[in-house]
């Protein structure tokens, strides 16, 4: 967090977005002022403490957060780098090179040198300031895209908003975070779209069979047109190679489903993909460590192992038995979370179970 | 449940779906042998209280369990119901209408009549008899698909097992099943499975931009390729018409982001294709109600009118204020469960807030 305190913020468009990070920065101590076309939503923020309605003294306003909807932002960006003549302005939507470049012919560079984007990476399927939550980003990944020269005074005072929101910082070329979230948004989000299309077609029954997978698949795809339609008008020179990534993948998939060779690397390519997404929130996958016990040749034994095992609680992710070639039984391998896992040895080593050192 | 027990059941494949029947049977309290070609496994499902790994009577079996690999699937029917002279079988894997076809290429009318397939809807990212839970069907769907003619009994029999295992049960006919899995599971896995494939072209940095969306439309697509090879293979003749439609929609959609007319319908009738999804566990979508209350045009009339609705601890799904154009204030209109509603309203009227009648 900044030493120095921020004087007065001025938060525009208190949706989800924008009233959840004017709780953090209420929360932190911030002055924090609303703005909202929707007199409705402004209430409903200010009501839950995000803030007040009052207008701010425009020479006294240090930063304005500006969350409209994209069609908007670019007009709104600029209006308020001229209301406020000292502010730092950032924003927060989805795509940034597109925005930048529409800024730019807006105004003039000495006002446009005051705009750093960011783009914080959270949202929720509720929308509207009633389902905003000051701890919606923390933890979470808070792009920042200055544009080259910008001022570091700028561009540190963004960096102090996510981080009092508790996210994580990165900082990436405009065009480079557009090229991204194509890749890890927007096409995901089209993909769920055409798979969401297909059931209308389907008889009602058939859709009984629908599991967890189909609803994981196509959550997004809930997400609502209008707000969509302006992300991906401004994402298309991005979204567009991907899309074509999509349509020639999937009319290979059309002659891979003859070939078994070809259709396994495919799939095996995409289980590849899966591993390359970071964690929830951001962290690392959890490392796995393997506990192996020798099984004794005796009638119950691995009854009472497993209960053993159970007692202690410690969640076993998997469990192979090794054979030994001579005996009916050999050991058993747990693998389980790495950090329980001298725990797990020292426990059954104490109900006198042979473990392997680890 | 059957008012009559099962003498003996055969689970023929301890893998998690095979495992997970048997310990639901088993703790009904039915007789279960347990068979499989990976000892491991066996000895694993046994010590899990799944059942018995000694061979039962061939005379005294009444119903065997296939859950071995679509690809060994018909195989090991056409053995069991020659081994076991009097037994129903089933089989729960993922294609029913090729694997009937195979089936009766392999064995006479007079045996495959002993064959009711079956298909339960659940299943785990994780694998093998060690990730097993006997809980695993609760009110999931699990289809039968009976050839027309089949015997009423035989078709009884496999309905109770799945009804011991807390399912519910639904009939169709087999290549009806296999068009709905190929739109609700195997177009939605092929999809995942190409968004994946594109996060292995992405500049690790770009990666950390991903979020709970990414991770849900992808998660499938970690699954087991040399399974799914198996699925999508049997299936390929329903899956092919799902595929084309999705590479027609990527195609279509390319040309849509330079329309937004026609790239909102598109993304519409996305929104409507995942309202058609049932909810968890098969239950209908939750009924909301909305509870209007005046808001007093009085200072923190607002904010004591907020504490006093969190205090009642009722999930508010969303709340607008409605405008009275005579006052600065007018109506709160917070959606809840439907169930919930004549108690909030209760409780703001007791607390003294004026409430628009339900």
């Amino acid at each position: 967090m900044s030493d120095r305190p921020i004087g007065s913020m001025l938060l525009i468009g208190v949706g989800l977005v924008g009233t959840s990070i004017a709780l953090a920065a209420a929360r932190a101590g911030w002055q924090v002022h609303l703005r909202d076309r929707n007199t409705s939503h402004a209430l409903v923020a200010a009501g839950l403490g995000a803030g007040t309605r009052a207008d701010p003294d425009p020479d006294l306003v240090d930063l304005v957060v500006v969350a409209v909807p994209p069609d908007h932002c670019a007009q709104v960006i600029a209006e308020s780098l001229a209301e406020f003549p000292h502010a730092t302005v950032t924003d927060v939507s989805s795509v940034k090179g597109a925005l930048g470049r529409h800024l730019r012919g807006l105004v003039p560079p000495e006002l446009a040198a005051r705009h750093v984007g960011s783009h914080p990476m959270a949202g929720s399927h509720r929308s509207g300031p009633a389902a905003a939550d000051p701890d919606l980003f923390v933890d979470r990944t808070w792009v920042i895209t200055p544009t080259p020269g910008a001022p570091a005074d700028r561009v540190a005072r963004v960096r102090t908003l996510a981080q009092v929101c508790g996210a994580s910082v990165v900082s990436m070329a405009p065009d480079d975070h557009d090229r991204a979230v194509a890749a890890v948004s927007h096409l995901p989000h089209l993909a769920a779209v055409l798979v969401a299309n297909q059931l209308n077609e389907l008889p009602s029954d058939q859709l009984w069979l629908a599991g967890q997978g189909l609803r994981d698949v196509t959550r997004v795809a809930a997400g609502d047109p209008a707000l969509w339609v302006q992300i991906l008008s401004a994402n298309a020179d991005a979204v567009r190679p991907r899309l074509q990534q999509l349509r020639d993948g999937a009319e290979q998939l059309l002659s891979d489903l003859d070939d078994r060779r070809r259709l396994t690397g495919t799939l095996s390519s995409g289980v590849d993909g899966t591993r390359r997404i970071p964690g929830k929130h951001g962290r690392a996958e959890r490392a796995w460590d393997e506990v192996v016990v020798e099984i004794p040749d005796a009638p119950g034994a691995l009854a009472r192992l497993f209960a053993d095992v159970a007692a202690t609680e410690i969640n076993i992710e998997d469990m192979t038995i090794e054979h030994d070639q001579l005996r009916e039984v050999g050991f058993l391998a747990l693998s389980i979370d790495a950090e329980r896992a001298s725990a797990l040895r020292e426990t059954l080593e104490a109900a006198d179970w042979v473990v392997r050192p680890g």
